[in-house]
């Protein structure tokens, strides 16, 4: 891996894991064309760190922990799709997070910030993106959240 | 603002709201090669004017108005996106519906219908777009909605 | 509908669904440069097949059957959208996932599945797609679930 979103990487001491385990048909991240989309979750080695919902289970320091953990996993998806070379990155275009939550939780944005300032960390005024944060009433395994990243590739 | 899509939001009575401001490191809409994205919610001069669920503290009416001025507020944002030029848009390709409910409620799609109709009453066939409209447990700051539109531009 | 599409579909006995009837001002799909996006339903020649929660009304077994149904919904207005030649899908970019589910239900991958290993027996490699696959608390009508596919058209 090198180039300039590489190096920055290395400066946010930031390293992308692996490419994930797929149990199905489906892939950690498709580029085509222009369009890049990336889908994550709060993974680290195979293994899901964060279950459990904002306001109960997990606490909101805990969930933005969770989000820079999730939006790192879908840099890491994206780097595979893009053969290692993020440079390609002209814009995040869009994060749609979904959260777990309680139903009085009313954070979702803070949550998300995290997410969303890891982008702009990355990749300066190109990871400034549109944005939504939904809270959901269930996940894959219990999963606190699933980002869905859209990227606009050089 | 001028143009054919400006002068039929005039005889609508649309005024399309001044920029949003985003609280953290995101953007009201995003527009990169031919897609343009906007996630916005039923604001008013930045403070929310409807929260709660439909169903519960929200009427299936005031629903209504809410779907429509959200999605009012998309325009707005894509407006401010587009350098104020709305008629550069070829086609609203999709709106996504996240709407906070009541476990029983099921007339989403009568909710999603205000803001579809303007999209159709603003660009006529342009209008037509691809839809999804979804029950979620709670948004950020309470609030009833939030659309996403995508937009293809010429 | 001629075609390696159509061929493989018929092999797998698969018979598209006519163009569903839509109440509103939007549409089974669109497509739009080269992008196209259809949002569908488990429903049956304009009648809702599944309703009700995974995890409660609905079993997981009946939810595979829905969720392949719904796919084959999505191809089903993508195939009207194409014209009837869905040899122009370069690739199934993502789906997403919206599914009824009770708050303790941790198997929404395996219920998409069913989605995504139709697209793989349809379109081979390149059905292979991102997704993401969440929990909701209520859909249109009750429904079990909703399907949006985005897919890259040459």
């Amino acid at each position: 891996m090198t180039g300039i979103v590489a190096a920055r990487l290395k400066e946010l001491g930031i390293t992308l894991p692996p490419p994930a385990k797929v149990l199905g048909n489906y892939m950690p991240a498709v580029l085509e064309g222009h369009i890049a989309i990336a889908s994550q979750a709060p993974v680290v080695d195979g293994k899901v760190k964060y279950a459990g919902r904002v306001g109960a289970e997990i606490s909101l320091a805990q969930s933005e922990d969770c989000a820079r953990l999730t939006a790192i996993n879908v840099l890491g998806a994206l780097h595979v799709a893009l053969d290692g070379n993020l440079d390609r990155v002209r814009r995040c275009v869009r994060l749609g997070g979904f959260i777990a939550v309680t139903p009085e939780f009313k954070d979702h944005g803070r949550v998300m910030d995290s997410a969303s300032d890891l982008m702009v960390q990355v990749f300066g005024d190109k990871g400034r993106h549109a944005r939504f944060s939904v809270g959901v009433m269930s996940l894959p395994a219990g999963l606190t959240m699933i980002i869905e990243g859209m990227f606009y590739i050089d």
